[in-house]
């Protein structure tokens, strides 16, 4: 990790710098699997399948028979961590519910606004050495919430056109029934158009490789929504003498393991910490399995030390962190000024594991920077604010003559005329 | 207005089919200005501006001297009308402020959810024959409810290099300070750079003509977000034998002369009423200074009636309409099955024109059928979700166990490394 004591305000830019990444490469053949499976429905999935997935599949959709037999191969003890972990995303997912906002703004002018959900919205896990339960939990628990009518999961099949058991256990124990051995280009492809076996959605969610990532992109382009731009993962440390070098470590590799392109910054106000955490991470990072991975994000990562709190947050949040550790005496600080986060973690027993898994808040959330206008994934996600308004005849009264001025105003005579109509009505 | 007399299910995707646009061919053109402005900065500005506006600049910035004259060109029933329609969209985003959403999910687990402003924003108000003040208002009113730190107002000048009066004196009542004149894609390029005189911002609202559309998205690819994706405005009214013919026609007619490819539906219960609406409309557009843009767009429209309620709103959610007027004796039954609107008006008093205006409600909506999955501008536009989570000892005790057996049955060592390592010191 490269150090740098009290750098320049000059500098930080270079120092936040992130790993910039252009997928434009990818874009032709996402393009190709798009017009295939929008022309060839499910054909084109299989054909895909079998190409992308080396599997060769009679039908996409999981059978209630599979989630029986998936159940039984899930340990007990993990059964209950996963039902602890939904229990307290539910908890705090049901806290974000909002009452309808209703008001008279003026005599005779009522009007409301209210959230209704997104009907149907296609929710995405990818396969590989890790199987993302959690991720799973942390986007089908406020879909239901939310009372979306229809949830698709997709998630693609192994070599034996499988699906790891605790994938299925997790989407059954959340409710989910429309569930699909369907990854990569194809599923995203699938839940932008339609096809004969997958339905069409309105919105996709979750994470995916470059090539995923770029095929929600595509999606955008064909009246689809998506959760939020992609990036490498990402998490920001700070940290003074009350912080525990070891934890930090921990927490830091923790970020490390997820991928060479991870991104791990330290920074502090007490500027002996910088080697202790970097003596307390060449001794962790020896005993990890993903220790590859690690090293190399490691490698890109920063130690930053500053002698004031007010540069410290102002260079946070300049970087505008994925994660956000605090572990610092004046931690109230810290919180009230952080203006560019995703999800903040405080204090010495508050590691990021905590939020990726159980503590209760989502972990889908803005990387790359753009914590700094988007929001994580949370309830209103899955909803829409629609506004309402209902004018009586005095209301319109009341307020028809400024909107006929308005209108004027802007050569929108329509417009007025749509008002006066109805003003000499009620004059008669 | 072509009519369909109770048309088949399978007929209404193309019933309903609205005009495609596509602005590929565009690309190059702002690629080209958004690295000009990039390279150049305000170099570039002043070239574009003379280039495109035909005007030729010494500064970008509108001074206090500006306000002041332009106040005074402002009629007093004018400033009136503003201000009744600024305060009523006050009050009705101000209603929209949440505390923040705080629990404990376990003992020891403190989770919460907090709403804060994003740093900078840009608005952008087209200049052109009709200067859209209005939704200046629907824009900058609640950016600084919502407590925005920088607020950039770009605007194109005419070719005296003015900004409309009423622009600048509804800018400086809503308390705006940085305005610039500067318009289509090289004021998009400068708020997603940022030049020497224009400062970047991280997220872009407002309308605009088919190149600010483009620089709009060319915007996303820069770390920018944006309000929304844009499309032609649309208009859908559901009506019965309680409705008002000549009314109805007011509201279509105002929907319509916003520009040829607008779309105004008219759907019905009451089959005579088709007939009745049409013939107001060939009576009212006669008078209409915008009426050949009004014409076009009526050309392109749709006259529907079904026999049952059930078809009509199955029919109405399957469009997904920005502007929806409910003139139905059973209005309560329309309100309550709408899924997919931006903004609902209810009842024979209640015109689109009063939700443009006035009534308090936003004007910023999904068209394009965007309303099935995206927001109209809104307080939490301006806003970012942010979590928060505070763990004591106990509280980590409680999950620790949870978190280490998913991240191992997820493969990730260190996630679970990182609680672990917590956990055995509590031990101690």
């Amino acid at each position: 990790m490269k150090q740098f004591i009290n750098p320049l305000e000059s500098e930080w830019k270079s120092i936040l710098k992130r790993p910039t990444f252009s997928f434009k490469e990818l874009e032709p053949l996402v393009e190709n699997v798009f017009s295939d499976v929008k022309a060839k429905g499910d054909t084109a999935l299989y054909d895909y399948t079998l190409k992308f997935d080396k599997v060769s599949l009679n039908s996409f959709r999981v059978e209630e028979s599979d989630f029986i037999e998936a159940e039984k191969n899930i340990s007990p003890e993990l059964k209950l961590a996963i039902k602890l972990a939904k229990n307290n995303i539910e908890v705090f997912h049901r806290a974000q519910q909002t009452q309808k906002v209703s008001l008279e703004t003026q005599p005779g002018v009522l009007c409301w606004q209210e959230k209704r959900p997104i009907k149907k919205v296609g929710l995405y896990i990818p396969g590989g050495s890790a199987p993302l339960f959690s991720t799973l939990l942390m986007l089908a628990v406020p879909a239901q919430i939310a009372g979306c009518k229809e949830i698709i999961l997709c998630t693609p099949p192994d070599e034996n056109g499988s699906i790891p058991d605790v994938i299925l256990y997790t989407a059954k124990l959340c409710g989910l029934t429309q569930i699909f051995k369907l990854g990569g280009i194809q599923a995203i492809a699938a839940m932008t158009f339609g096809t004969e076996t997958i339905p069409e959605v309105y919105k996709i969610f979750g994470p995916g490789n470059q090539y995923v990532t770029v095929a929600k992109q595509i999606a955008t382009q064909h009246q689809i929504a998506i959760d939020m731009p992609a990036g490498p993962s990402e998490l920001l440390v700070v940290a003074d003498r009350t912080a525990n070098p070891a934890y930090i470590a921990s927490d830091l590799l923790s970020q490390a393991e997820h991928g060479a392109d991870s991104q791990v910054i330290l920074v502090t106000t007490f500027y002996p910490l910088l080697e202790l955490v970097k003596k307390e991470i060449d001794l962790q990072i020896k005993l990890l399995p993903r220790q590859e991975i690690a090293k190399q994000a490691i490698k890109n990562s920063r130690m930053v030390s500053f002698e004031t709190n007010e540069e410290t947050i102002q260079f946070i949040n300049q970087y505008g962190p994925e994660h956000y550790i605090i572990c610092m005496e004046e931690e109230q600080l810290y919180v009230d000024q952080i203006v560019n986060a995703g999800s903040v973690f405080i204090g010495n027993f508050t590691p990021e594991s905590a939020g990726d898994y159980a503590s209760g808040t989502n972990h889908t959330l803005p990387t790359n920077g753009y914590a700094k206008q988007y929001s994580g994934v949370n309830l209103d996600s899955f909803l829409k604010q629609m506004t309402f308004q209902k004018i009586s005849k005095k209301g319109i009264q009341n307020i028809g003559p400024a909107i006929e001025l308005m209108a004027e105003a802007e050569g929108l005579e329509a417009h007025k005329n749509a008002v006066s109509i109805r003003l000499k009505d009620l004059k008669k």
